[in-house]
């Protein structure tokens, strides 16, 4: 099976998500420019769910660069985390709307640590399709990146009962490592000259 | 007429579908993270159809991969398809908001039976455009399964009247049979080594 | 310039306009399955208008099949004709809620009369760019369904006023007449052999 | 890495704001036709924002034409005209429901500013890959139109607090200025022959 309609689907479904986060941002009741104000919170939670799913999108964009062969195991593990990412719109609207609280945070970190497992599910369907030195291999290496994410986000969500802002100062941490998502692949595509 | 189109038309349509399902999903009133428990039904009834139109998605695209020719019939059994499938989310809506009663129930077997139908419009359509001999005719056999799962759906609207939750195992049983997808294409697709 | 991104940003659009027509199908109030009576008139308007822009969609994928180079006049013809598309849920909206009255028939007849003259205006810019013997000219011919259209359509729109089922009637059988769209093109792209 | 997939992204999420903006639209109360004068705000800025994000994605369009490579700045330029472009449902909504005033006006100039301002990120992101003398660098020049755009822009904010009238005729006529986006580039691509 090819990838290409597999990510067609994803592209169209993660464009959506991304424009659904929108949907949140109402205006503003009055008619003066100070009333922005009332939109803050909800501004700042899209931001920050905007960059996440884009940086999804943009590291799932890198790995299928790698990938020319998919199976039924492929799809279903691309499903559910198409399925994790569908979950952030409402996770962020109620962050947005209850602020930067325990319960809010610690559904947020739940939705993205749910992301990061089926992105490991889908890399590792991935790795089982392809041989030990394919260029998918070298690219992904031992996923450490992958696993200290998840160790963040497990620590996240711990620390959401006790400290919410810690825990989005974590979050925050693991977008930057993975905001600039191509070393890994850029280097191993790189090294085919 | 070739199918390319067709198929990114779909995939775009079913994209939007199944980030729709999750509109529903509204973030809890309070602000507590107990309050979550709020969107139980919902969430339920958001992950069964999320699973329900990931799986046409998943069967439409196998389906396709063996089809390399198309016509006005096909195009108009595939929209009947994608308009069955655009009521899946105020289907899903209603029974995540009233809860496994007949109604609602009996509503979104309905809807399931509409696609079903439309799906095997489809495939009819389609088998009548290619020889018997072909790999599309080779993978959908007799369509048993297809048969099944009509059969299976017109039981659970019966009984939504009586069993509710025994409706909703029915819709259920179908879906893990189809969850699947490949074994007819992917078999028939092997064969041609 | 070629058509591909252009069919495929409209295939994105109308996906998406045809799956926002839906939203306004608000699952019924009640819990019992007769409540959905509650829905009749907002899903017949819901049927009518997706198969209206089925009917587009369906036409514009056979009309830009005989089409390899389009310009700048053709992206805004183009551009036009998505954006009275975008006016169908709104008018469709109104429908379903207020039923059929002069109002929203009336509104209805002049959102499917701008549709329509802007599909004229993009045969018209396509025909621009073509030779006079190519295959989309031959296609078109004179065009006598489109001008039929535009007619019934205005008719529709003035006897809104009087008798709005009237009007409904001609659109349907305006619908109708689109229904089956490749004849033309089908027949042009046939005396290829 | 090749664009195919970012700017099938980007049509993704265009094609879903362009949609997005008309949600905004809702039917008005009433049954008579008059009742439509309800919308006209909403209406004329529904107008205004479709032009805008059309005539975003049609230079979009013509500028990825030249361009046959993209990197991670690149991607992350173009994230960035996508988030601010997203924010252009929320100001339309604003300006429509509010009117013509200096709040609304500002936030909209705001907004076009920021999309202006990621605009030229992209454009700077891409001519850092291409060399002097290729056709994007030859059809940008030094990129006087989106210079005075950027002036215009901030004369338009600054203006907003005192006669915000004046800034939405800034607003169109740095919109008439790009509707016809393919001088440039058409000019560069027939100095091919």
């Amino acid at each position: 099976m090819r990838p290409e309609r597999m990510n067609a689907f994803t592209d169209g479904v993660i464009a959506i998500l991304i424009t659904i986060l929108v949907l949140e941002l109402r205006p503003p009741e009055g008619h003066s420019f100070s009333d922005i104000a009332d939109l803050k919170g909800r501004l700042l939670a899209y931001i920050l769910s905007f960059v996440v799913v884009a940086t999804y999108w943009a590291n799932h964009h890198h790995l299928m660069q790698v990938v020319h062969r998919i199976d039924g195991r492929v799809l279903w593990a691309n499903m559910l985390l198409l399925f994790c990412l569908s979950l952030t719109p409402v996770a962020t609207a109620w962050l947005g709307n209850a602020g930067v609280e325990s319960g809010p945070v610690a559904a947020y970190a739940i939705v993205l640590l749910a992301c990061a497992i089926a992105y490991s599910f889908l890399t590792l369907a991935l790795l089982s399709l392809h041989e030990e030195d394919s260029k998918l291999a070298q690219a992904i290496g031992r996923d450490i990146k992958g696993r200290v994410s998840l160790a963040a986000y497990c620590l996240a969500l711990a620390v959401a009962w006790v400290e919410p802002w810690v825990s989005v100062a974590l979050i925050i941490a693991v977008e930057i490592v993975w905001f600039v998502p191509d070393r890994r692949v850029v280097r191993t595509l790189q090294g085919d000259r």
